[in-house]
């Protein structure tokens, strides 16, 4: 059994998590990705090699944990917590405990293994959508569980051991930190404003331009004015929202496409890099809070974090998030490296350019 | 003019440093580290290429800037931040920024390329120890900067891009988040138990042995309880103290036997991982204070950061601390790999050797 730990300085919990180790892959080298997994347990064909599925669509009548599947999804086979058990709490002298009790699920978006989620048709997109929200609203209804974390590692340097697609869904019995202090710094900004910070950034956002990636009708996706990694990019549904849970069919539809398009620029102007995807939504303690906004954080592993960052919190970041922006939103134009002719270039133009063309490009810190 | 960003949620600030990213080395593969660097700006008789020294432990008459010297201080060649003029804020609508003031200094631990921090005479780290504490003192004293950060980056893997034994000095304007939180940590703790959560620390590390590393008469190094890293090690004075610049000859002497000590058995026994390490000090702003107590942190980089960690602030780390202490107390032992008999194995012992033997290991997660 996991154990999670508190740090009695900072309240920062740790999951101590003994079974991981026990991995084949544990040991890893720092060799680049290979866009090819040697056994790959994910693809169609392979049910029989993962744990039995939780959920999967596939057509009416076929058999669960055989093929004809188009998204699925089953619990990890190394899973970070366990999933059996009640939650508990103890005091082991001056330090805090918990027994390490949780959810910890595959999210496989494809039976194809080449086809990563900014390459898909916006429809299979849709369909990976739905499959995380249903499994949100699932894990929500878990007495045990205060918050249900959706995330992506895409490419070995991002944390990925499995090159097929697929997500991660990972319950904890407690909200943890940096969630607590997003919604504390929202709710301290609303107290001051009577608004939402979120729904003023998008306001700001759009009058500003000079950081939006991509717009449609319903979500915005832009480089956040303080990006931490070069070419971050948030997501954010342009009307108030709380849940990710309660998207609805139109605003799903319109997520996939805006999520496709932003990784699809993100690999095509910036060499395909490494990513963690992370959606941030309202712990479900909370209610229909005015002041807390559901987003997708997109972070590129173009830099490493370092001494500096470890110890002061602060990052430092090569590429004004200006610049990234400008590149991603003309990704997709002929030739790619090339902004538009009549666009200013950003001073760091060349070093976007280097950044483009080198392949397995790292922008290196300190 | 590198410039500070305020996250407008979580109150974090971003340095975005345009200058950094023109470095020669800003775009680098991940290959492992050479242990050679094939241009080595730092060693004896390469003076003339870096900055004007800022400061040199070297013999009386010996001339600035020449051979001779067994510690140099000088500014960093790609600096995060710049060193001239005044600080300022302004707000850009929503958005909080402030001019990117303050001080990047590289100190040159050894003249020789060949030998590391772990591998040194005791004297050696005691001069290097001195340099840190002497510019410590000095950057204090300008009023501009509010807290200095020293810290190390050690091979690739943990962000130096140069292997010549070196730390860095970063002095800033503001104190940084991850130092307030701490800050803040300490003093509740205090305000409920009117004892240093630090002392109570040591108190209970030596009671329990089970993760103390080394110890001699002015020192304990452990491996914390909530490690978040694979052998994470604090080193802490047995005695409060909360300026890490008030140190004394005797202090001096005995934290370089720890230092060395405690870099010589995470060599030795896990292979020479790569890692980071900080010094954490009190705010010059803050007085004497009897909640919170320097220390030094080594953050190995044996695990990689992924979408989880981003997202919820959550470590997982998959090696006990228990477990990586007593593999550390035991590094100098003949062969090195085994335990003591008589003395139980943990559980994941197995995966302690692979560790211990598995070249560049990386300990992989998620």
């Amino acid at each position: 059994m996991p154990e999670l730990r508190r740090d009695p300085v900072t309240g920062r919990w740790v999951i101590i998590a003994t079974e991981r180790a026990k991995r084949p892959s544990a040991l890893v080298d720092t060799t680049p990705t290979e866009k090819i997994d040697k056994v790959n347990p994910f693809k169609a064909g392979n049910e029989h090699m993962t744990p039995p599925e939780i959920l999967a669509y596939r057509p009416p009548g076929s058999k669960a944990n055989s093929e004809g599947w188009w998204v699925r999804v089953f619990p990890n086979m190394y899973p970070a917590l366990e999933s059996e058990g009640e939650v508990s709490r103890a005091g082991l002298g001056m330090f805090d405990m918990m027994n390490g009790i949780g959810a910890h699920e595959v999210v496989v978006e494809s039976p194809d293994e080449g086809v990563q989620l900014g390459d898909m048709d916006v429809e299979q997109v849709q369909e990976a959508i739905w499959a995380y929200r249903d499994r949100a609203v699932a894990l929500r209804k878990d007495p045990r569980f205060q918050y249900v974390m959706i995330f992506k590692n895409y490419g070995k340097q991002a944390g990925a051991s499995i090159w097929h697609p697929h997500s991660q869904i990972i319950a904890l019995p407690i909200v943890p930190k940096n969630v607590q202090e997003k919604i504390e710094g929202a709710r301290r900004y609303f107290d001051y404003k009577e608004r939402c910070v979120f729904c003023d950034m998008i306001h700001q956002e759009r009058n500003d331009a000079a950081r939006v990636v991509m717009e449609n009708d319903e979500f915005i996706a832009f480089c956040p004015y303080a990006s931490r990694f070069p070419f971050e990019v948030f997501i954010l549904p342009k009307q108030h929202a709380c849940f990710f849970s309660d998207i609805t069919k139109n605003i799903v539809s319109h997520l996939a496409e805006i999520l496709q398009g932003t990784l699809r620029r993100l690999k095509l102007a910036v060499n395909d890099p490494a990513y963690n995807m992370i959606i941030h939504t309202t712990p479900k303690t909370l209610g229909d809070v005015p002041y807390f906004h559901w987003h997708i954080e997109i972070l590129p592993a173009l830099s490493r974090v370092a001494g500096f960052e470890w110890g002061s919190g602060f990052f430092i970041n090569p590429i004004p998030p200006e610049d990234a922006a400008k590149f991603l939103r003309h990704a997709e134009m002929p030739g790619n490296v090339d902004l538009i002719p009549g666009e200013e270039g950003g001073e760091d133009l060349d070093s976007l350019k280097r950044i483009s063309r080198a392949s397995r490009a790292k922008v290196k810190k300190l």
